[in-house]
């Protein structure tokens, strides 16, 4: 069973609000079978709502529309359906009477623009909308299924939960889609693609694929499947086969974030140790930004007790202790700088870990030798490993070029945790 | 001249990712006089794609096209566009040699599978990515110019604005939306409505209307006029009547920030003083989550050198000096603990202003008196104000709570640069 989600409003084609209706309902849809193949946004324009309604039924087996049925001369999305159906707009009396009855518990009058709220179709099904004046609507249009249902999220949200789902899930026959998404930083969508290979074959079920947000290369994998119990074995299946192929480079799933996977392993391996491990930051470029990473996970107190943001030569010096002689001879973006950052505050923290970063965000401040981008991290730890440090050149704006840095760093420290070896 | 914007990718029309290039390329269409009609969204599936494409070329002047470029199976925009064009797919050599240097810059070796990205259908003049690796096409197909550019955002908006933007808006000719945005921060939605009163009436041009997003009110002035010349002038006006109204509760426009603009007003003081003043923070709750905000801002060593993160009490203590008693007696989230970490903060880096922050993020440690969502934060500075503090209470999930903290913060110390009482 296919279907094309329709949104309609200036605001929408304007740019002005964020469709996120869609969305919704595509999620919703997915959950029950059904096979959404397109979204469509029109304007409040008359003629251009009932010309995308003729397209969109010729199309596909259920349509999803939304907007359009306020009270005021903008909303035409029940104009235009009743012309597309050729048949006069009728009132709905026993939804005017309900609209009668909803002014007066909220002790207003009701205007005469919103009897148009309550008019439909000739023919139509009324949708009860239980928050809201605008009623919905229930039509066939050829072998289309079409719903109508108002733009303000809240009321079309209760109209698909009390009233679409019901029908469409009965009549998607049972089949499911079910979607768990694989987070990996570090490597780029290129490279992870081929080491995926033909997992990500267009025909296979589940399917897999990639996209990218914020630095982090996500493995999507879609399991369309009769029953959802199958579903999830090969949803499993899947996953366990792309692990074989990423190995550690996969951090964590769907919601899971990198810094609550890396406080994670911190809470397995105190547990381990039977004593709380904590780390702490010395942050040049990132400005905060890992300790704000680190303490955006609940309960992060008992791992990260502190941090310093050391902006300046002068305050690394005076706050972790770095060698004045060290930064004339090496810089502040070097290794051995980023080193002693780590280690000092190590020591002064008495933490089990800390992560330093000194680099060059941009956009100046880059050098032939050291361009925008090149940043310095170094992890403090336990032995054999003790002080590691790595150089990065990042990619991007200065804000892309911290958010990576700060990733890489936290990515460091979490394979220290795992005992792995970066494979980058 | 008429434009239709087109996303393609599986996660859009799955809803796992809510499509927000759309809505920014509708935008700036406006800006330049390009009436938008539609948006469609389309599935990673070839024959849907070039459907997609051929329906769309043949009802509109302009169409922008964004996603399915990426290295991988699962991107067949460029596929589809060649098939609907009925020529091959060639090689680009000017993006392959880009490509390679871009990757030699990164330290990698480029995978086979990149190459696909510097493939365009035959006869499609390339548009260069200057943040990426997909090179973009000019193309026209009919009466009607399509531009397909990559889904990632940033990549979209790098070639709209460096090679899109100036033909259309050459093309365009006609009448011109343009919009400007104020932003508040502090007082909410229905509060800076009032303020606003007749201003806001749906039937005005300029049009001005109220959206929020991550705690900032923002104003949207939209006005629609025969030429540009017009259209700022009438932007002003209104502008400076929503100031009138709102006092310096407008902290900036358009793509200003509040660091930016806190930043800013310490510059001029600077200026002023005839030496850099600076300001340090001291964060608890927030995480680090202020000093990062600060040095968002380019250039922002000059002002900001460094910063505490101080986590848990004893670091309170070891370094910011809060004594262990008076955290006992008030707890960490508490006038005199916060008054202690500014005064100190201040007086340990030598800063002209320091900012302290302690407070409960949640989801746990509320109680009856301190609430989740319970901040104080305290401002120290010179005198006659010295050091001030304050209490909130902010609504929402921890992220939101952190968020409007450290956006509080900043608006104090912003208040008190423009040497004005906080409205609120």
């Amino acid at each position: 069973m296919t279907a094309i989600v329709v949104s309609i409003g200036d605001e929408l084609v304007l740019g002005q609000t964020v469709d996120t209706n869609s969305a919704w309902l595509s999620r919703r849809l997915a959950e029950i079978g059904v096979d959404v193949i397109e979204h469509a946004t029109v304007a409040d324009d008359q003629l251009g709502i009932e010309r995308a309604l003729r397209d969109v039924a010729a199309r596909c087996d259920v349509a999803l529309v939304s907007g359009g049925l306020g009270p005021t001369a903008d909303d035409l999305t029940r104009q235009a359906l009743a012309s597309l159906m050729q048949v006069p707009l009728e009132l709905n009396e026993a939804w005017f009477g309900e609209m009668h009855a909803f002014f007066a518990r909220l002790g207003r009058t009701m205007v005469e623009s919103n009897r148009i709220q309550a008019m439909i179709p000739r023919g139509a099904e009324m949708i009860w909308n239980t928050c809201g004046t605008a009623a919905g609507m229930a039509v066939r249009i050829g072998r289309c299924r079409m719903f109508v249902m108002p733009g303000v999220p809240k009321e079309m949200k209760a109209m698909f939960e009390s009233r679409v789902r019901g029908e469409l899930g009965d009549a998607a026959g049972g089949s499911v889609i079910l979607s768990r998404t694989l987070h990996t930083f570090g490597l780029g969508e290129s490279n992870v693609g081929e080491r995926l290979g033909d997992l990500m074959d267009r025909r296979r079920n589940p399917s897999v694929g990639t996209t990218v947000s914020a630095g982090v290369v996500s493995i999507r994998i879609n399991a369309r499947y009769a029953g959802i119990d199958e579903a999830r074995r090969q949803i499993e299946a899947t996953d366990e086969l792309c692990r074989q192929r990423l190995g550690a480079l996969v951090y964590g799933i769907d919601e899971q974030t990198l810094p609550q996977v890396v406080l994670g392993l911190l809470k397995e391996r105190s547990a381990a140790a039977g004593r709380g491990l904590t780390v702490a930051t010395a942050e040049s470029c990132t400005g905060g930004l890992i300790a704000k990473y680190l303490t955006d996970v609940p309960g992060s107190s008992a791992f990260f007790r502190q941090g310093w943001v050391v902006y300046s030569n002068d305050t690394k010096t005076q706050l972790v202790g770095v060698p004045a002689a060290m930064l004339r001879e090496h810089g502040a973006v070097s290794e051995p700088v980023v080193r002693c950052m780590a280690t000092n505050a190590m020591l002064m923290s008495e933490a089990d870990f800390a992560l330093a970063v000194s680099g060059i965000a941009g956009p100046d401040g880059g050098t032939a030798d050291k361009p925008v981008g090149t940043v310095w991290i170094a992890l403090a730890g336990d032995e054999p490993a003790g002080v590691t440090a790595r150089r990065f050149v990042f990619v991007g704006d200065r804000e892309m070029i911290r958010d990576r840095a700060a990733k890489m760093a936290l990515t460091m420290l979490r394979y220290r945790l795992l005992g792995a070896e970066m494979p980058f």
